[in-house]
């Protein structure tokens, strides 16, 4: 272990560098996922996330022009009088999916007692049940894997 | 937009029934993402978790009490005396490393400005570039395809 008591010491104050924190920094809190998981099944007007996320309407406006500010959702009008809009993902919103899908299956198979409230259904027909595999040679990525870290840790 | 619109309000007050709810009431929260971050890569001591993600004592301590009673990870003492603890995973806590470094591709995609800090490789040789795939027929998911919901959403 002094390896890595050496590595961490040597961090600066603020700890780690990376981008992980740097994704919790948009994304990183219970409402604004909540949100972005609403608005990928389909559900984009106000009333209806605070209705389907059960979040208080002060908090669900700060973490919405939050993920708007950090180009995750695009607030689009869609009615003229009156004026009425609807969250619409971007690209970056849009990938934000698969990893909603797979803190679904972690919380399916860890934390629900009982049986899963909601299901998927691949295109192959099967339920999904999400894995995260290496883009290059599809082989499971588990911590039991081993990853190594390339990239200098600052 | 009526179908979604109706399922909406007919809802529970407090919103969706639902698994990425359940897994963000253990792990919803950017310092115990964190805390899971350094203790997945070996760093399991309090002090060193403090300096490598900058947390609060306080906060951390209350975060890693929670991870611990959700039973994400395990609290092992190793020295007697003085007595001194490590936080080790538990299999909850292990199956969120593919999570987080699904997250820490979509920081390097969409936040990050410049380079990834950090870079991973598979046990292929090449730079580790997590996707998530269907575990039946490995095509991936994504907000693209079509992933159908089967399951009530009650």
């Amino acid at each position: 272990m002094v390896s890595v008591t050496r590595e961490v010491w040597s961090m600066p104050r603020g700890g780690r560098e990376c981008s992980i924190a740097d994704a919790l920094s948009v994304v990183g809190e219970r409402w604004s996922l909540l949100a972005m998981r609403e608005i990928l099944l389909g559900v984009r007007r106000f009333d209806l996330i605070v209705h389907a996320t059960g979040a208080s309407r002060d908090i669900l406006t700060s973490r919405l022009r939050k993920l708007v500010e950090r180009g995750v959702l695009e607030r689009v009008q869609y009615e003229q009088s009156p004026p009425r809009y609807e969250y619409v993902p971007t690209e970056a919103g849009r990938a934000l999916g698969p990893i909603l899908l797979s803190l679904m299956e972690w919380g399916d198979r860890y934390v629900r007692q009982g049986s899963a409230p909601t299901a998927f259904a691949c295109e192959c027909g099967s339920e999904l049940h999400p894995v995260t595999v290496c883009g290059e040679c599809g082989a499971p990525v588990s911590a039991e894997a081993r990853v190594t870290r390339l990239g200098a840790v600052r």
